[in-house]
């Protein structure tokens, strides 16, 4: 490890030093190695309620520090409580970094019954906190994702490649998820990182929301790992027709995507991918 | 595809047969694949409150069914609510399959804050519902594990080779986590597979919950992924001395072990490990 390596996390939130012992077969030698750092933010979202302004707190996430903002931003936006970046008075962190305040401009309506949910949690998933089974689903805008855009079979494989060529802290830690967003002709238009895939791919749509780019109707997600249910929730929030990623999508996922008109890519390499829904947006070889 | 396989997702709620499009590089073609399933699970406890017996809801997570009962005792257990198996006088599952109930003994003494949590949800990361940032940590007994087993290095390399030979629904599917205990001479105790790793490590507490074999001071863990903060603190909970994953740690995974006296392993392989606390557990070639 370079000195200059060594520099970097003190410069980058989501790097962490430790001394670790490595094992193999011929030695062991106890150096300096880099870890993601997993930190929990609270987010709180300042709104009116009755003509009071409150500070509602709304949930607890373990995340990889850093674009904090989109983070808060993009999960609110995903979960159906925030609609346009207009709404967004101001964002703010709170106490020693690990809270953030996204306050909504005066007179906006919550739908604090999403808020107010009366169980919670659980694990790696992130459809805890709704008040019953049905309520697992958020409404992704009650719309049917449809046409456009159509994408070469050859842009497809390539992704993979742009996407780990690009991802920085992953090279370095072996412990990041990654979402990215790619043209159709597969420029990459933004990519983010973090400890859980969905904060990965909150930070990536909340970037773009708060750009005013949403829909994200012409473009391509890729996901550094598996397709879960809540994952295409979140493409479908967003707009996003077309959610190809390395590994395996789950049945469900599979499902709500055919439910929504997105087209579901699993097991993406340079020579091969699967499509498991949505085939027609793929035009190949 | 044989005939056999394709039978097999009758007998296992875990695989669901999809039709998939395969592309590579020189054909295409239209095929069964099989996936895994992602389904809700509501977990609810019965309990008594003030002398009334209540049915109250605890969480909704999205698993791979399979082991239900397991998943729903483990959680409580690594959550601090449940502590002991003759609390639990049944386990049933109500209405469509996707809602299971803890039942437990008369007069168990259950700490309700625990549940009554003003918020909530998130994604990935299982410390959702907490009160505030400082209720993130689940009490680990406020105990340090402490000196046994030691295990030999060529051990602990082992231990992914069996875990992937063990892996039946991984190797169909390719969608899910696993989490195995091993004793400290490599042998297999017990495997469990998930779409989500924390409920992997849910079923594989809940099974040695129910066992009666928890705390599990003699043991070793195997992650077929990362480790993150919340699974070192539900190993923590079931008192297992040593965590092995296959993947890289997080920098508060290994801080929380540390505190609590965990051996972490990452990235095990056939010729090397990375040891971040409690080298002292492993005994060198």
């Amino acid at each position: 490890m370079s000195v200059a390596d060594r520099t970097d996390p003190v410069r980058d939130p989501a790097l962490a030093v430790v001394q670790v012992c490595r094992i193999s077969a011929s030695a062991s030698a106890v150096e300096p190695d880099m870890l993601a750092v997993e930190e929990p933010l609270e987010i709180r979202l300042g709104c009116d309620v009755d003509g009071c302004r409150v500070h509602h707190p709304v949930s607890i996430t373990m995340r990889t520090p850093g674009h904090d903002p989109e983070l808060a931003v993009g999960f609110l936006f995903t979960e159906g409580i925030l609609i346009a970046p207009e709404q967004v008075a101001g964002i703010r962190s709170c106490g020693p970094g690990n809270v953030i305040r996204i306050d909504l401009r005066p007179n906006v309506p919550v739908d604090l019954s999403r808020l107010e949910r009366h169980f919670y949690t659980s694990s790696s998933c992130g459809v805890c906190g709704k008040t019953s089974l049905e309520a697992v689903r958020v409404r992704a805008h009650d719309r049917v994702l449809e046409g456009h855009p159509i994408v070469e079979a050859a842009v497809i494989h390539r992704l993979p490649e742009v996407l780990r060529s690009a991802q920085s802290v992953f090279d370095r830690t072996g412990g990041l998820h990654a979402a990215a967003l790619f043209d159709a002709r597969g420029n990459l238009l933004c990519l983010r990182e973090d400890v859980g895939r969905h904060n990965a791919l909150d930070k990536l749509i909340g970037s773009q929301f708060l750009a005013g780019r949403t829909p994200l109707s012409e473009d391509l997600l890729l996901l550094s790992g598996r397709a879960s249910f809540e994952l295409v929730q979140k493409a479908a929030m967003a707009g996003i027709p077309i959610l190809a990623a390395v590994g395996a999508p789950s049945s469900l996922a599979v499902s709500l995507a055919r439910e929504h008109g997105l087209t579901v890519i699993g097991f993406v390499r340079q020579d091969r991918f699967n499509m498991y829904t949505g085939a027609e947006r793929i035009r190949p070889r």
